[in-house]
């Protein structure tokens, strides 16, 4: 059953006539060849209930489970801005803006239904809309009531850091990959002394034959509290324990009696329904990297807006969400990054705020750069190279940032 | 530590001085607007050991642990061919194809780590490469060999339907959302009367308030069972049973208990390592959907080739792939479709094949196009509103489509 004629008016409403406890907001654009109403009522209708009646019996599913246009602005252009499979030399495209109210009832409050629904065949696969984005997604209280959200969050980070009115100093010890434990463990040492408050594995080292978990988190550890000891400020092991997700749980444990006391599982790759069966576990922090993402997020008017991520994965319970940050390396525009940080820390019903971490190739000369554009001190700063490269070695260069932002902060 | 001068040489080998064994082999194209061969270093660089060495220590990480150069072609075009954010304006870009040897060593037989390696942020970050596809993957024997695979395959599919040198039918219940299920299975049960081998949930239906697995597979269950005794031939209802990951075990066991005889779960959204747990555990073939992946792979220079996924479905243990098929609403070339059928099939070390079902928009009319263009009756022929739409009603959809393949198959 295609929408059309009186179909299409089934596919709209006025937002002060539903119950705004009962849907989804989602914010879409999109390049249609037809008539952009016509083309929105599709949208809606692929992603909900296409065919919303039984054949031969009077019934009507639109006014309960159907998606609805709330806002709808349209552009003519003079063609398709890109070349996709779908799009032809067509005239008369439309670049169009739509806000449509999707009932979360049809699925619940579960991540893999909500992916499936928002970013699923009715999204991408809509007649006439070769081109779309998900640029935006906003979830009434009572859905996020569902859900647990950072177990920590800044604030908890903070206290277990006693790091306060600063960004948090991570470092992730290189060479990523090829060092035994024996190795590896000195390098985080020397990280810690330096100054950084977070030592962590990079997003590919996980749990190897020649870098078992076991192993590296004892030796790790050991060296953290010897860190702390000579210190006197709590240092923090971030662990990898991105596995099947059936392994998590049990390394989760693992690691953190071995003495990591946070751990990284990345989420994409992993699944954000096992991080959110993670968090339940959990006693320590949960922090995100970003494998896969540029794949869904990079296109500026196809697939999704990487904002949509970052409230993704705070749903999903994690306190830090490691993203692309600021310079050309990242190839992420500033604009999207900023909407990122605050994805991460405005209002989402009762979930606390995540730390996000705009990384990217950064070291001391990009401290200051940083911190003006994220305009606070509620960022997680990580250098890989910038520290473990440091020609007078770890120490050196994770002292030279915290000197750096000593620098930045008299100034202030 | 960039990649420059003697360093690229590093990250180049010849394939003959390779053990075979130890590598995937992962076929990317790009775009980059420097030198072709510093970039591809680069690529094989942030995908394994960027900073192969310690500082101040003597020592190479790379003859065992890089990623290498195997292959590389490069024409010099216009300019970027894609507008994305890293992209100048700048004269002198090449387009590339290059195969990496990838040595999987550096994270073992899981897939979140596969994932991470193979698409994560050494792939869509390297620096000079702002546009990149991931084309291709192959697998060694011995990385195979950890993985179960498809338990039933196209054979033990054929098997348990008795459905042998055709096509396998399949009918997604329409309305998908919405129905209760004493109104949603009497549909399932007039499209097997007429001749669907498998009646489904849509992919947007799992378990909800208003239609719970347990009580529509109870329903689904009776009436598939009744469908067999009529007709005295066997019948398949493939239970959505897509959730939190903890909820899969759990939900297989259920609707497996009721009735259901396969289970579907969204590949992309519950994630494919949860998929490989629930194959562990599974008693009936799994079935997966595409939500999530035209993100991902629709951008032709850009992101992921579809059949990847095909390749990694098949390997996370799925009997049968649904995917996008032929026709113009699917948005797919057909040269796309043809490499995601043939990966379904074609030698992955000890993996059973999978069943391909191309779909989109299918009924009775499309069917001979579809045969042609697969080539053999190795597939699934998946309409929903084309038999539950029917102005006659599901079985007089369901028979047509029956009716139109005993035409095709007369004159084969």
């Amino acid at each position: 059953m295609s929408v059309a004629g009186d179909d299409v008016a089934g596919f709209f409403a006025r937002r002060d006539t539903l119950d705004p406890d009962a849907y989804l907001e989602l914010e879409f654009t999109f390049e249609c060849a037809g008539d952009p109403r016509v083309a929105a009522a599709h949208l809606c209708s692929e992603q909900s209930t296409a065919q919303w009646k039984r054949s031969g019996v009077a019934e009507d599913f639109r006014p309960v489970y159907g998606a609805k246009v709330l806002e709808l602005e349209s552009t003519l252009i003079g063609g398709f801005s890109l070349e996709l499979p779908g799009v032809g030399n067509t005239a008369g495209v439309h670049r169009c803006r739509a806000v449509v109210a999707h009932p979360h009832g049809n699925f619940g409050p579960r991540i893999p239904n909500l992916l499936s629904a928002i970013l699923g065949e009715g999204v991408f696969f809509a007649p006439d809309i070769p081109i779309v984005r998900l640029e935006e997604v906003r979830f009434p209280d009572p859905f996020l009531a569902h859900f647990q959200g950072p177990q920590f969050g800044i604030a908890g980070l903070r206290e277990r850091l006693q790091a306060f009115h600063r960004p948090i100093f991570l470092g992730v010890v290189k060479p990523n990959i090829g060092l035994t434990p024996a190795q590896f463990a000195p390098l985080a040492y020397e990280g810690w002394m330096g100054g950084l408050d977070i030592a962590k594995d990079d997003e590919m080292l996980a749990d190897t034959a020649w870098s078992p978990s076991e192993e590296r988190t004892r030796l790790l550890g050991e060296l953290r509290r010897r860190a702390e000891r000579e210190t006197g400020v709590p240092k923090c092991y971030l662990a990898n324990i991105t596995d099947e997700v059936d392994r998590l749980v049990p390394l989760h444990d693992l690691v953190t009696r071995h003495g990591a006391n946070a751990v990284m599982v990345n989420a994409m790759p992993t699944g954000l329904s096992a991080v959110r069966m993670l968090r339940k576990h959990a006693t320590v922090p949960l922090v995100a990297h970003f494998p896969m993402l540029a794949g869904l997020t990079r296109v500026p008017q196809y697939g999704v807006h990487p904002r949509v991520f970052t409230r993704l994965q705070r749903l999903a319970g994690y306190d830090v969400v490691i993203m692309p940050g600021f310079g050309p390396r990242m190839c992420t525009p500033e604009a999207d990054v900023r909407a990122c940080l605050a994805a991460c820390t405005d209002r989402m019903g009762h979930l606390r705020p995540a730390l996000p971490v705009p990384g990217g190739s950064d070291s001391a000369a990009t401290l200051a750069g940083v911190h003006r554009k994220v305009g606070s001190v509620d960022f997680g700063f990580v250098p890989g190279r910038g520290v473990f490269a440091h020609p007078e070695g770890p120490r050196a260069g994770a002292k030279a940032i915290r000197d750096e932002w000593d620098r930045i902060s008299s100034s202030l």
